[in-house]
């Protein structure tokens, strides 16, 4: 608790200091939080992965978001990823743009409407997560979490498909 | 100057204590950098504002990437748009995913591939870019400058058609 403090107390400072938002709050979040039906207050502010459109029953737009962890591993090319690294998948309907489109005198531009097949998020910790390959999975629909069993077994089913990748399906997007 | 090494000192100070990798460079990142041809070096650490496909000759799939200034004004609905807001786009080829589409067991995924279509900027600057509407407008093919004044033109050209949002087709994907 003394050192979530400290860090609180160093954040602040230098949230006052530069004027800027900080997106220091991660620092603060417990990995476990995500799996145990707690949103994660920052993860809007994570960075970004890489964007994606999957058509058929899913129809969305989505990006990719990770954590401090998950974007040094990314960029370093370090797997497995570290424990504690967390990957964020938000989604969004696909509208057509109408507004875009006269811009364009073309019918081309699609772009995120309203959330959609909620937040889901891979969080590694090799020891707790052991039979899912090191990995929990995590999904909140409209903030609520979402602790169907089976519905999150499915998660893994499809992900070991990428084990040699350890079990993440999206690059990062330069 | 004086001003800037201590926010140096202050971000580094924190990068330190929390053990993170602190965004806050893009505070000493001055405004007027980007439309002198020079890419800010902080932009892809940049929160992510929305995401986007557009088909046609454009044929990729966007992010579309805010500083602080940019984020916290799309939060708060504070439109105009405040002095040293930066939007970023960036782009990617829009790449069908056999590795998604195998483990989906049908053609449904697509993804963000190389960079493609440069990398976009818009800059708030009411006085110096009075007359595009407040706002300058910059690109960058391959991390270098477009200077082609006819081809920048052409931007604020189509964006005044979003005159009532401050001229920033973007909205935010929450």
């Amino acid at each position: 608790m003394k050192r979530i403090a400290l860090l609180s107390v160093g954040a602040a400072m230098v949230g006052i200091a530069t004027g800027m938002a900080s997106t220091s709050r991660q620092a603060q979040q417990p990995v476990e939080s995500v799996l145990d039906g707690r949103l994660p207050a920052g993860y809007r502010d994570w960075r970004l992965i890489s964007v994606a459109r999957e058509e058929g029953e899913l129809d969305d737009i989505r990006a990719v978001l990770g954590n401090d962890a998950a974007i040094k591993a990314y960029r370093e090319r370090n797997h497995p990823f570290p424990e504690g690294t967390i990957i964020a998948r938000l989604a969004w309907s696909y509208d057509a743009s109408e507004e875009n489109n006269k811009t364009f005198g073309r019918r081309q531009s699609f772009v995120a409407g309203h959330p959609k097949n909620g937040v889901q998020f891979m969080v590694k910790d090799s020891k707790k997560y052991a039979s899912t390959g090191g990995w929990g999975y995590a999904q909140f629909d409209d903030g609520k979490s979402v602790l169907d069993a089976q519905r999150i077994a499915m998660c893994y089913e499809c992900h070991k498909a990428i084990k040699d990748r350890d079990f993440i399906f999206t690059n990062y997007a330069p």
